[in-house]
């Protein structure tokens, strides 16, 4: 049937690193069943969202199709790939699938914000399938820095295609599935349409390096270490903690978790089953009575998180512990671009404390949860696909990615948030542009990328904020002068004259010669003292601020 | 004469690398007599300093003292250096000293900042020495990523001591001195009493590279690409921008300068006679005439600046030129923490565009204009210092300095901002504690660092503002009511209802049922119905506001 077409549309994550939401869709033009892989959200920052708590993928064009969606498949538990599920799951009302570990986060979240925890529904891993419309789809399990990590099988009339997720190639992850070439390379021996891939690492020139690895190191610096040491890292990496844990007790450590997502990462994990022989945990106050170097101290927030364990650390005490001189501290973790200075911060109040900080500058102590570079072009090998499609990148990971598969005889397309990529063919084809974008969570409410009120918060927090409150009376005639405040700016300009003097004194002089047309009309006075304000402060401080005029008229 | 003493006192860049600013004096206490080294900036950003234009320095100190300093020396020509010089030269009053090159520069700033371009005397290097008060100092020549970088040889009653400025250790600079191990060793031959010693690449583990070296890879970078190449580097890396246009000479290519920093530092080279060799140059005009492999652009912006040549090429046609696809941008440079958004900005932009990036990922393209580990330690040794004193460094750069030079039986100390350090003895000694800060200017205007004003404005970026305004009769009795105007926040709350009218009702309620002493008491009711509008507020959206009561008392 020539009228129906198989369709890849992201929604996020493709263009930019977080909030995936890839859609695949079979059918007739416009009636296409839908499933979704992934909804994650994104981390806001004060340079472009300043105040925001979460950043969404707006998936509007999939509400206005929540009747064809089939179904919501997780391929793993990171937050930018299952942290929109409680949030988005009633406008799409599609069930859930994910593995044992991811759908036991994934109904934590389900829970959190209220919704039905019953509608995640655990899946084997491959060979088992789910049905979901004219799709099968299988969780193929794969190494990353997570455990349980799944590639899927997407099979369709229109042939299979392999959605990688975020992975690596890793033999002996510690914790999880080891990457099993033989399981991939058998899901694409009929040949498979388009591999839809991660594309997170692709500048990294070198083979990625096992989590196995990292155990001897960490243990010598365990070993070496004269007091108290600290260890942080992604909470979701549960191989990581169990290296950092078991390399402790090597060292005569006791293990205290501190921070919630690493009590309750761990609990996920043990509760599933994936995580065995885990040392035993003692408490912050156990901890407190130990001799410091028989302690180890997992704590959150790797990434400089201003309220996680390791940042309230650096400042003082935290659950009765306190650092001190001889103390180490480790970041078994790479600092995500933009929180470098956060993570800085902590470094600086560690030293002035005495502590020894160690980062992995030297590589020892860290591994990726991606595939570099080599291990792209192994996975473009096992799989031979007809098309290569990168996901999980910025433009430039994309595009490299494209010309790497380029350059090995595979048809490839840089397919960023919002274009309709059509597989059906032998090449893919961009079929149409939908809108998509971001919505943000500020505070309780949903506001929309573009609806100004972050943009309004931008502005206020370069320019400043001057308030104009102005009364006329039933005659249009100002009643007393014009008042002014200031928040955000000097109270004093050039001349060292107070700036909201000045500010009156001009307004004052405007309203005494301004025309009743003006008066009359609350926009053009609006707009009239709004330039003045502008003007004036210009003048006396060297900046254009907001301005809100408020116009009270009696009578 | 043991009433007398030696100090040292950094002002800025000691614990935070930016806006250096040191202090020596020599005297009785409190009457010594003083020299500044160094009047630098550093630069805002918007997680602390949104809005702001530049960070100085708070020298409140030293302008309490001003009778008492002798001259101010400038070791050389960054912006963290000598950016100060024009905006506080007038509260110091003193002869500034620099060489030749440092010079031109620093008189251009104070030109800019309408001051007296002959306040600024220019040195010779070594054994030339200006006398300055109980002081004798001398320009040391140094290798740096500047030309004519200096070390200073401060000689007092109480011996010599040395102040390395910035440095690196390269025999091979392409442009100004190579690092002369003899004449430094010979400076030391006597003994010197503390080496205040540069700290930025304590870190960095392995021997630091020689600018020479990048000749190659680069002009087989600008030869092998296709289209225009387009390099962007700090300006006043005077070696880089003759490595990159010689390679592109070499390469076929005419350069082209984009930027006006870039224009004016090769200028003042020029000028300077530290510039020679350097290729002619055409204008954006004929560079849009060449054939496109012909075609070398050096532009500003490495650091992703918004407003430089290299961001505006990013985002389409700059000066009548314009990438395309096909064409190579070098990013010969690396990124300063906290700039990593910005820069990756550009990357993805020019992504979109086809233009292949290149970026120092592989260390082929960039040194470091700072001295590793290995070259600190070797310059320990050449000088075997009495004591060693850390700066240009954060606490943990400093902290890991002052480790080395114990593990090699030399005293340190670290010292940061505001720690008088006694250099008398044969150890250092704190002395007292002063008063440091920094002072930020604001359009026109200097605010302090600690005024509030950027905490306000931070405030209204994370948590928007409400603008409450009242009116009030004579008889206090409210006129009407009260009105409100939001900036920055949602305009509707969980109930999809308005947040101004829920707001505006619960005012007037608790107007209603106010007490007369509130009424008639402004801070009492501000107070409360601020109180009321935060509260309102979380409740509705969920996060509580800055907010301003403007109350209008008629009569």
């Amino acid at each position: 049937m020539s009228s129906e077409r198989l369709i890849y549309l992201p929604l996020g994550g493709a263009g930019e690193i977080g909030m995936n939401a890839y859609v695949y869709g079979y059918g007739a033009p416009d009636q296409e069943r839908l499933i979704v892989v992934d909804l994650g959200v994104t981390f806001p920052d004060m340079d472009g969202t300043p105040g925001v708590d979460l950043i969404f993928p707006d998936i509007a064009w999939l509400e206005a199709r929540k009747d064809r969606i089939e179904g919501i498949f997780i391929t793993h538990a990171h937050e930018d790939h299952v942290g929109a599920i409680g949030h988005y799951w009633e406008k799409l009302g599609a069930p859930v699938y994910a593995r044992i570990f991811t759908a036991n986060i994934a109904r934590r979240k389900m829970a959190e914000a209220g919704q039905p925890e019953r509608a995640v529904e655990t899946v084997q891993a491959w060979p088992e399938t789910v049905k979901a419309g004219p799709f099968s789809v299988g969780f193929l399990p794969v190494s990353h820095s997570i455990p349980e990590s799944a590639g899927l099988v997407i099979d369709s009339p229109e042939g299979r295609v392999v959605h990688t997720g975020d992975f690596k190639i890793d033999h002996t992850p510690v914790v999880g599935d080891p990457f099993d070439e033989a399981l991939w390379a058998d899901v694409a021996k009929d040949g498979i349409k388009a591999l839809i891939c991660d594309s997170t690492n692709v500048f990294s020139p070198h083979e990625g390096r096992s989590e196995a690895g990292l155990a001897e190191p960490i243990e010598e610096l365990m070993r070496d270490a004269k007091g108290m040491v600290v260890a942080t890292t992604f909470a979701s990496n549960i191989a990581r903690l169990k290296t950092l844990a078991v390399a402790g007790r090597n060292a005569g450590r006791s293990v205290c978790l501190l921070g919630r997502a690493m009590r309750r990462m761990t609990e996920a994990a043990i509760e599933t089953g994936l995580l065995k022989d885990f040392p035993p945990t003692i408490s912050p106050e156990d901890a407190q009575m130990l001799p410091r170097e028989n302690v180890l101290l997992l704590a959150t927030g790797s990434q400089g998180e201003r309220r996680a364990a390791s940042a309230q650390l650096s400042q003082g005490k935290y659950l009765g512990l306190r650092l001190k001189e001889g103390d180490t501290f480790l970041f078994s973790s790479k600092t995500i671009p933009g929180n470098e200075k956060s993570v800085i911060r902590i470094m600086n109040n560690l030293s002035e404390m005495g502590v020894d900080v160690i980062d992995d500058a030297g590589g020892k102590y860290h591994v990726s949860g991606h595939a570099n570079r080599p291990d792209l072009e192994k996975m473009h090998e096992i799989m031979r696909p007809q098309m290569l499609i990168p996901m999980h990148g910025e433009h430039r990971h994309l595009r490299e990615h494209v010309k790497i598969a380029e350059a090995k005889g595979m048809t490839g397309v840089v397919a960023v948030n919002g274009m309709m990529i059509n597989l059906s063919g032998n090449a893919p084809k961009v079929e149409e542009y939908v809108e998509t974008g971001r919505t943000y969570l500020d505070g309780a409410v949903q506001v929309g990328a573009l609806d100004g009120i972050i943009r309004d918060r931008i502005r206020m927090a370069l320019n400043g904020h001057v308030i104009v409150t102005l009364i006329i009376d039933e005659d249009d005639e100002p009643l007393g002068d014009p008042w002014c405040e200031v928040m955000g700016l000097s109270e004093t300009g050039r001349g060292n004259a107070p700036l909201v003097e000045i500010l009156e004194a001009d307004l004052a002089q405007f309203l005494a010669r301004a025309k009743d047309r003006t008066m009359m009309d609350d926009d053009r006075l609006e707009k009239e003292l709004k330039k003045i304000v502008r003007q004036v402060t210009q003048n006396e401080i060297g900046k254009k601020p907001e301005v809100t005029v408020v116009v009270s008229r009696l009578g």
